[in-house]
């Protein structure tokens, strides 16, 4: 399943953030990693201590690559709507969910502080980077001053977040795509004429 | 744990959408919800087919539940913006997250079409819902033209839903208190004018 170049942590952090993606923790077991990662039980414990802490590295990895990927949206050229559009419409699979957002409905990720870690700040961050977006666009007027940076930052994540659950349940990105032609719509009505 | 004149079927659903709240279908075990129930396994078997079946049964019952408490606010009289504001305001235990929403991350309930069904309805409907009175809201002249009912509407649901997961990642209510002020101020601004 994986290059033959990998080495086997490399193969079990890698089938760690995809089953953790579909299944989520608390249905991902230690053996479903080792058979997708094709390593036995005794590498897997020679190399990670558990199941925790293979989970802590893929949930880190997972979080990078998310920072990296939203960074590239909201930091490129261009005006503040633009930006936080960009971040909106980027290429998503939207039926997969996030596979960050997805583990604050894992009880077991939920209540271990340190699962819980990357899961927060990452969320956290991106509505950070949001806001300072908002607020930029506020200072040089591309926005009318009735925009309050952080509430629509929060809305803005939260769109994206639950715009996931409505196109799984549906088993369509429609809904998905939807509730961000409405937000897109509501923000445009807040940029200042030109 | 539950009052001696619930018969046992009682008992048994009820924990079951306990636990589908709290851990969801992959984390819940058909002897944890007998065991909550304080019911042996020949006894859950007697009323039941087995642990889909009982959820089933606990999931369509919360979506009932669920359909009640946002049409109250919806149907309520009154303005269609105030009407919206209900229903992003009312109370929620915001921490626990949705427990229809929840199951969208949950892969057994999403492969199985009869699990999936009332989920996909109840998100579905509240759209539609919510679709309705804004649609309302602009032919009494409430909203200005420009409201598109249908794209707001998903972006409503997809606010509270990501709002439980900004949530519970920060271990705070604040982020779903912050995304819901920032939409109402978006939505607010397509007020008509008085």
């Amino acid at each position: 399943m994986y290059s033959a170049f990998m080495t086997t942590p490399e193969r079990l952090i890698e089938s760690t953030r995809e089953l953790l993606w579909e299944r989520g923790y608390v249905g991902t077991s230690p053996k479903a990693i080792q058979q997708r990662a094709g390593a036995g039980q005794g590498s897997m414990y020679h190399h990670f201590s558990g199941k925790p802490d293979l989970a802590l590295t893929a949930i880190r990895r997972t979080a990078e690559e998310l920072r990296a990927v939203a960074g590239s949206c909201l930091d490129s050229p261009g005006g503040a709507y633009d930006r936080v559009r960009a971040y909106l419409l980027r290429e998503r699979e939207v039926l997969r969910g996030c596979p960050i957002g997805r583990l604050t409905m894992d009880p077991d990720v939920m209540a271990d502080p340190e699962l819980r870690k990357p899961v927060d700040e990452t969320l956290d961050w991106l509505r950070g980077r949001l806001a300072e977006v908002l607020a930029e666009g506020r200072e040089r007027g591309e926005f009318t001053a009735g925009l309050a940076p952080e509430p629509i930052a929060a809305t803005v994540v939260a769109t994206v977040q639950g715009g996931y659950v409505l196109a799984r349940a549906a088993g369509s990105a429609a809904p998905f795509d939807s509730a961000v032609e409405g937000l897109l719509t509501l923000l445009a009505a807040f940029k200042a004429p030109v």
